[in-house]
């Protein structure tokens, strides 16, 4: 058997995470996109977290947190298998007897091994925190006439195994879910991306906002990323991390219309369906920004970064 | 077809469940053992976070934290599929095309539905928070001479639905994990009970200790259970939560021998294999018995256990 040597040269994705690996930042897992964090990288994490809640300011929030894993019943409402199959990601678990898990034990790689022996459970792993709030206030009946906000924070999962740091499988978001009248959405989206620039501005990054789409899949793609676009529904803003050349959204500010309404059966105090939008942060994404911006020690940023982390 | 009415009385569980959700400590999500959690609920677990991190006082100890998930490679070669099958839970994903999409999604509930399209995938979700940090240390070469002390956390994923609120699918780990010689890790086992049972006194929490036992899976069962107690390899910390007469277990001590240390490949400085151990505290568990002994509102708790939570 032959094998060929190829010289590839590193990336600037590489580059990054082996800097972060070296600085004890991220613990490679062996999996693309799966890591153990550093105490540095997690107080930092903490520290971004707590500056978005104080971006909410007086706002009246409920304060929900969630395990990163939803009802498949709740996942399947929300279209996200139909949309995006290709992040998906079930759990699956093993109901058989003794003598099945023998089989299962048995099972050779080539014919699958043993994890092709386990079935799909009725949970999933959650795409995004936003998406276990809905089913929540859609059976709590009509929203209050003023509408309603919640916070929400998870890990997520997302099936995008890749080498660059910035593009995890799991990772953690933290969202603020508006629920009400158009009017509402748009002005609590506005809102939201004033705020986060602001925050950026803070903190030094080189932020920038733009119209967005989502990662559809298949041959309804252009389509569904048209009518996202041309709708003005999804902004990002975007940050150089891993490469100048191609920034990351790190926040994310989304008018859903009545999609997830219409999936759950969330309806206004006058029986309509409500609208609804999200306000969301990628909060590994931000660190990985400060990281690459202000250097490997959080101790050595500027001072007025520091300050807005720890004010 | 005929229905037949069965009156069932409410068991512990369910009452304390309902008074969880009625109180909006715990927010259903349709699955049995999966709840969204309240802002007050996730106020007294970063509490009790804080302080399981106060009681490892001076010791030196790496701080790792981890996303719910690990490598399937790293998760067999634990041998928990081997004996805790019943727990274990994968993660399946999507690899199809457009075509693969549109028969998964035409895929009627009686044929498996959409979820039956999906593979197994190289990831895991973690059973415990200390088993992503025996591979990441055994890659490190041979230990230091004193050994090594990590402090990991991370949510934990067990199949095992149930209405009672104390047995959940997903819940927060704290564990500290220790390598070294057996005289090291038998130290360290006892000095962290004694840790803990400080602060379950300090909590006003009736707590003992116990041997005890993995819920080991299959014929093997017995002789597997009998060789852990007979070694005294488990100790638990048990508090009444749900029912007064079946207290659970908060806190958990475990000695591994060489289990680990083989699994993975972990040496000693001197090239023996290392022995490990884990101590590690269930913080959904320790808040639910906070709320069940002191009451729904932790504003109105005693004043010992509050002073003792925000020192």
């Amino acid at each position: 058997m032959q094998s060929a040597t190829v010289a590839i040269a590193a990336t600037p994705a590489d580059v990054f995470r082996d800097e972060l690996i070296r600085h004890g930042h991220l613990l490679p897992t062996g999996v693309d996109g799966l890591y153990g964090r550093g105490e540095a990288f997690e107080r930092v994490i903490a520290a971004v977290d707590a500056m978005v809640g104080r971006l909410a300011g007086d706002d009246r929030v409920e304060v929900l947190r969630f395990p990163p894993a939803m009802s498949r019943a709740g996942f399947e409402a929300s279209g996200y298998f139909r949309n995006f199959p290709q992040l998906t990601a079930g759990i699956s678990c093993f109901c058989g007897d003794d003598s099945a898990h023998r089989r299962a034990l048995a099972c050779t790689p080539a014919e699958g091994g043993w994890a092709s022996h386990m079935q799909p459970a009725d949970v999933m792993l959650t795409p995004a925190s936003c998406y276990p709030v809905y089913p929540i206030v859609a059976a709590r009946g009509r929203l209050p006439v003023e509408g309603w906000l919640v916070d929400s924070s998870s890990y997520c999962f997302r099936r995008e195994p890749s080498v660059d740091p910035v593009r995890m499988q799991m990772f953690r978001q933290r969202e603020q879910v508006c629920f009400g009248t158009p009017d509402r959405i748009r002005a609590f989206q506005s809102r939201w991306m004033d705020r986060a620039m602001a925050m950026f501005a803070a903190l030094h990054l080189p932020a920038a906002t733009d119209i967005a789409n989502d990662p559809f899949f298949g041959r309804a793609a252009p389509l569904m990323r048209d009518g996202q676009r041309s709708q003005r529904l999804k902004f990002e803003i975007l940050v150089p991390i891993s490469d100048p050349d191609r920034p990351n959204a790190c926040g994310s500010f989304n008018y859903h219309v009545t999609h997830f309404a219409e999936a759950y059966g969330i309806h206004a105090a006058d029986g309509e369906l409500a609208h609804t939008g999200c306000a969301g942060f990628g909060l590994e994404r931000i660190v990985l920004a400060l990281l690459r911006h202000h250097g490997m020690d959080p101790a050595r940023w500027p001072g007025p970064v520091r300050a807005a982390l720890s004010p």
